[in-house]
This record gives structure tokens, sequence and C-alpha cells, in this order.
């Protein structure tokens, strides 16, 4: 069951079609094939995993995405089978599965990226791949698709997920009357990831006209405070992606007018934010939805390094499992994380808004039951003020004591349900 | 339940006295402190944790083994309390607790180092500890400990152990007719390690007459190759520490005389393996033991980053629990460690002795079968081989093509145990 898991009802944004259908390669006959289309002059940016074992699919997509310089008229997405650890005969399928997209909708094979989601280490059923693609491509052609065509691809992508991931915002550029525009997206992931029934996707659309360079410095903007502040097991994924595409189809945009980048900039960072916040309130087996906020670093990186120290700690997660007050476990974590001379006696932990330790030691007015009434909820912020703001070789001035840099990571917590979906996956 | 944990029997070793009392600090009123005395002339080296938050005990065992130069008396321990997040009335208490010890034997209180395990962000309970400090300084007094108080002390040291861990080596040094020295040892830990009941701990004497810069470098040596080389969850204790006293009765020792130095150091570096490899076959919650061994690296550096993100994968951990033989899982967390540019073509993965995963894809002979039947194993041993040796700014020359770097790391699996140990420990 996912942890209050609840999104804005998705629009659909004009300029994107969608097909979705069941090809076979998912074994139990559900939809595993997602086919968008995108109108001509959409422009696409994408980031990608970063893993060494990056699958045969992220290869391909990268390839095309940079032979097309954005100009991209296609995704095509599969779940159940990841076409990864599969060499070469991977990529030469990828790439074929691209062409029969390409011959189907009349575009070059550059304009098409492929994605797969699923079990790593086998190739994909071919004849059922290009049977789905003629499929899908017959059932394109709507000008844009209805709100069921956007849930059904939400539920097309999905492997482990327990529920889609679908939300939308609009946001009016500039002048009031002028017609707002609409940003939609869908995400998968339920382990961050899970390499076997693998990864997170997310593919998020907009009407927005807007050039290349800006889309991918929006792109970059979104996933940094969004999919890069996520994590449910530090894993990370051999397919992980997030495409951003912009079908030019509604009001225009640029970085040089300020207050609409900035508008524009912000909706979109909030729709990434709750997508990626979604696949947490989903993880394998979570019970519990955890923000770790970090405050008071020289800078970003000791924020970042710090948070995730606390949020992959499986013995902090287990705390948060059983609802344990634990701050040794907490200090622990954050004394292990890589922070050049971190000051213990400068630190100060909360629970939720109950200060736990300060001084190096337990805060004075902290009781083990103030910090238990706030680990038996189901949402838990834990914010860690590291006291190093303004006295660091990147301190603001003479009288530096700024707030520093600051960041939150979100994750989820480890419990039976976690190992038990993990363990028993493929028996 | 221990996955084969046995142990070569132990041997008193001639200097080193040993009084294990029950102080009332843990709660179940069973043997919670203990104190090694050592003659004069004894020396000692010892290595601790790198937490931020390391804890008083540690501080100051840090100070007076720099105070001493290494002409350390006694060893005080306790178990049941970390006295860590204590701030500066901890390192009160734990400075007046050496002096205690000092009054009583008549040394220095630099010449006593202490350690605790167990709850942090408590006080110490003063008058028990001192009672107990009492109780233990009268029993010393003999030459040389029996048997049973080396035993005694094994198990005075545990907290969420369920077994004791304590081995023996001899070796002879030089001459075979030269009588040979003794290495005894102690460990405890089971989460490598759970800091809420905190800490890895390992006590080794040998009787060797060693300089303290040699006995310094053969404790470097043999941590090197030992307790850096485990992770259980790859968390770190605010009191870890590594301890070796040379008390100088038997055979002199030096590294500039090659064979016998070769001969102690191997003999100490096996004592400390098996140590180490004790705690992580008594992990919380372990039924497997899990070698990771990590060939063809440009450096040691880049072979200990692939092993650590393998052996410290949940999904992989949690994937030996099942004993599934999930190649994709061993793939993610290869490619996920910081490796420059990592060809995934050269990399080769087996389990046991079985090829699994070569040029890319999935390795021609493998078959789910034979992967099964390696993981049904309690003994598994993963091996990559990153076929870089040679190929790096580090090669060897111009026909380069060595083995390169080598590292083995153990662990143990993520179990329902693990969950359920750390879950629920405090209520």
């Amino acid at each position: 069951m996912p942890v209050n898991l609840s999104l804005a009802p998705a629009v659909p944004v004009a300029g994107v079609d969608i097909a979705t259908v069941a090809a076979g390669i998912k074994r139990d006959g559900t939809p595993d094939l997602v086919l968008f289309g995108m109108a001509e002059g959409s422009r696409t940016a994408a980031v990608f995993t970063r893993n060494a074992f990056a699958a045969a699919p992220v290869t391909v997509a990268r390839e095309h995405l940079r032979a097309s310089g954005g100009e991209v008229r296609a995704l095509l997405i599969n779940a159940g089978n990841a076409n990864a650890g599969t060499g070469e005969p991977g990529i030469v399928m990828a790439r074929a599965h691209c062409e029969a997209v390409a011959d189907a909708l009349r575009v070059s094979p550059e304009a098409v990226l492929p994605f797969s989601t699923g079990v790593i280490g086998q190739l994909l059923p071919d004849a059922a791949v290009r049977g789905g693609i003629a499929a899908a491509a017959s059932a394109l052609g709507e000008a844009s698709s209805s709100d069921e065509r956007w849930r059904a691809a939400a539920h097309g992508i999905m492997t482990t997920d327990t529920a889609p991931k679908l939300t939308s915002r609009t946001v009016t550029l500039g002048d009031e009357r002028a017609t707002p525009v609409t940003i939609t997206g869908m995400a998968k992931g339920a382990g961050m990831i899970e390499p076997h029934m693998a990864t997170m996707l997310a593919y998020v659309f907009t009407d927005a006209n807007v050039g290349q360079a800006d889309l991918e410095r929006a792109l970059a903007a979104a996933v940094d405070v969004s999919f890069n502040a996520i994590t449910v097991d530090g894993d990370t994924s051999t397919n992980d992606a997030c495409v951003l595409c912009a079908t030019g189809q509604g009001a225009a945009l640029s970085s040089s007018d300020t207050s609409s980048w900035t508008a524009f900039v912000a909706a979109l960072s909030e729709l990434f934010r709750d997508l990626a916040q979604a696949i947490v309130r989903d993880a394998e087996g979570a019970t519990k939805f955890i923000g770790v906020r970090v405050t008071g670093g020289r800078d970003a990186a000791e924020c970042r390094a710090v948070g995730y120290a606390v949020a992959n700690s499986p013995l902090v997660k287990t705390a948060m499992f059983a609802g344990d007050a634990n701050v040794g476990r907490l200090l622990m974590a954050i004394g292990k994380a890589d922070v050049h001379e971190l000051d213990a006696a400068r630190v100060r932990v909360s629970l939720g808004d109950v200060l736990a330790f300060e001084a190096g030691g337990i805060a004075p007015g902290y009781t083990e039951e103030r910090g238990a009434a706030i680990m038996a909820r189901d949402e838990i912020v834990v914010t860690i003020e590291l006291g190093r703001a303004g006295r660091g070789p990147t301190e603001r001035g003479p009288g530096g004591d700024g707030d520093g840099a600051a960041v939150e990571i979100w994750t989820s917590d480890l419990s039976h349900a976690y190992v038990s979906i993990n363990a028993d996956y493929r028996s």
C-alpha cells in the first residue's frame, strides 16, 4: 500500500498522441507497450542512468537524441523486459524496433527513442514487440489523446508499482489573460531501483513553445530537486531515464523572459517533485514517507552526502519501520558521511519539530515519549543542522553566518515487506 | 544462528591478566565489565572509528594512547552502554574511570584505555562502573590468566552477538627450535555495526617482544585485510576500536628480520581475518556467508569500490537471502560503483566457479539451474573480473597485462531476521 499517494488529476497535452497495447511481453497478458507520438516541431530533452551497465535502449536513445538534435517524434516504451545485459544483439534489436516505429509513422529512426523496463539478461521477444508496434502505430492518429489514453499509458509502463503515477500542472506565462501552458507527466518505479523488473522512468510533456537549450536547462533544474533527491535503497538502475517533451502548440517560453521562465520552472519542478515523491510513497514495502532535511552545510554537496548517508542507512530505515526514535542511529549515519572535520558539538538533530540532539548530547527538553510521538506518524521529517554555514572556505564574508546550503532527500523505511518483495520476486 | 562459525581454540598469552565482572550496567545482570592488565614493558597500538560522532571513550583512549607513547597497562571495557552522544559529561566520566583503574593498579591514568559498547545517548551509571572496577581490579594479580578467564572476557564484551569470538595462532620466529610466540584475540560485533547496542571491538594480545613502530605497522597491515574488508550493512559505529598489545614476555621480533616479520604478520593477519569473518558469520540475521572477490582493477581502490557496492547493495543481499541467482542485480551494483569509464563488455562475473556474464551478455554456457545450485549453498563466492589490468595509467609497461589489483570483501545476506532484530530491538 502506497503511503499517502494522491496526485492532482492529469490533463492531456496538445500535440501528444498515445497508444497502449498488450504485446505479450509480460507473461500475464496485461498492457506492456506504450507509444507516444509527438507533433512535428516538438522538442525533447532527456537524462539517463549513469550506471556503467546501461541497457541497450539507453545506449540507442542517447545516440538518437544526439543525432536528431532533440527533434524527437516518438517514444517507444516496453515493460516486462529491460533489454539489459544483452550485449550487441540487444542494441541491434533496439535499433530495429525504432526503425519499425519510424516506418509506421513516416519519421526518421533517429526521431524515435526506445525505453525498456523489466527482466535483465534476456533478449526481447522480437515478434511480440513488432506486433505491438504495428498495433500501437495504427491506433495513433488523434491530434491530442483523451484522459483515458493518458491513464492507460501510466498503467502500461508499470512493473512492481502498485499504483500509476500521473499528474498535471498548469502555469500562466506573462499576462493573466493568456492561455496557460499545461505540463503533464507520468513515472514508474518502486525500488530506486529494482533492476530485475527494473527501473525508474519518467515522461513529462508540455505544450509550451520552447527552444532546445532552454528545454534542457528546465529539465536539469527540475531533475535536480526531484529525482535526484529520492532514494529507496541506494541502488541505481541500468535503465533509468527521465524525458521532457515540448510540443510547441501552446504559449511561447524563453529563459530570457525571467518572470515567465521562473514560473514555468517552478511548476515543472513541483510536478517532478510530486512524481518523484510518488515513487517513494509507492516504494517496495514502504510504510513511512521520510524527509531528511540537511541545512547549514558549507555547500550543497556535503548536505547531500549527509542526507544520503542517513536516508540509505539500513539501521536508520529499520528504526523508522519500527517507529523507534533511535537518535543514536541518526548520529551514526551523520557521522559516517564523508564531511571534512564535522564538529559533532555544533550539530543539531530534530525529529519533526522536536529538538533531540545538540551540543554533543541529548537535548535537555527531549524525552523518549516526545520522540516516539513523532515516529508513530506515517510521514516523518528529520532535520539535521550541520552548523557549518559561514565557517568554511566558502563563507560569505567577515560577518558570514548565512544559512549555508540546504537539501532535502526523500526516502522510505526498510520493512519485512521490502525483504519479501526482493527476496521472493522470481520464485 | 551464526553461519559456520568455528574458531581454533584460544591459548592464554603470558603477561596478560584478565578479570570479568557483572557491574550492573546491563539490565539482565550478566557480566558487563572486563579489565585487562598488561605486564610492565607491554606495548599497545590501536585504530579507532572514523565516525565524526566518536564516543567519549574513543576520544579519551586516543588521548591516553598518545600521551603514554603506547606504554599501556590496562584496558577497561564495558558493555551495555556506549557512552556516546553524551557530550562533555561523558568524557569527564571516561577519564574518571581510567583514574579509578590507575589508582587500583598503581599505574598512571594515561596507561589506561577505556572502551564502551551499548546504548547511545545515556550517561554511564557511575557508581556501578566504579564498583565493577574495584571488584575487577582486586580479582587481577595472576601473572597469566587461565583459559577460563579468556573465555569469560570474550563473553563479557558481547552485546547482540550470539556467540563469543576468541581464537589463537602460534608462530615460530626464526629457528625452529625457538619457543613460538602466541597471538590470542577476541572480537565482538554483529551488525557492522549496530550503533544502538553499538560497535565492533577487537582485542588481540601477543607475547612477542616488539617495538612500538613495528607493532603499529603490524596492526595496520592486519586490519587492512580483515576488519577493513567486512561489511554487514555499510554502517559505521561511533565506538569501533581494534587494539593490539604485545607484552614482550616472548621472543623478540623486528621488521628488520624479514622472514620472522613476514611469518608474524601473516599469522596476525590470519587471526584478524578469522575474527573479522566471525563477526560476519554472526551478523544480525545472517543465513549466508558471502565473499566478493574483485580482480583486474587498475588499483585496489577501485576493486574495493566495486566490492563494497556489491556487498552493501540491499537488492544483492536480499537476492542472496532468497538463493536467487540474480545476475542482473550484480551487474547493477557493479555498474553503480564509482569506477571511471568501466567497460561493461570486458567485465566477467562468476557465481562460485560458474561463469555467468561476459562480453556484455549472459555467458553462453550459463543456465539458471547452474546459478541456482551455487546460490543454494550457505557460503557463496562472487568473483568479478573488471578487465582493466594493464589498461590504465598505472599499467606496468608496454606489455602490461598484469593481474592488476585484487580485493576480497566478506558480507552477509539481508534477511527478515535482520529487519526484525533492528526494528524490534528497543521494544
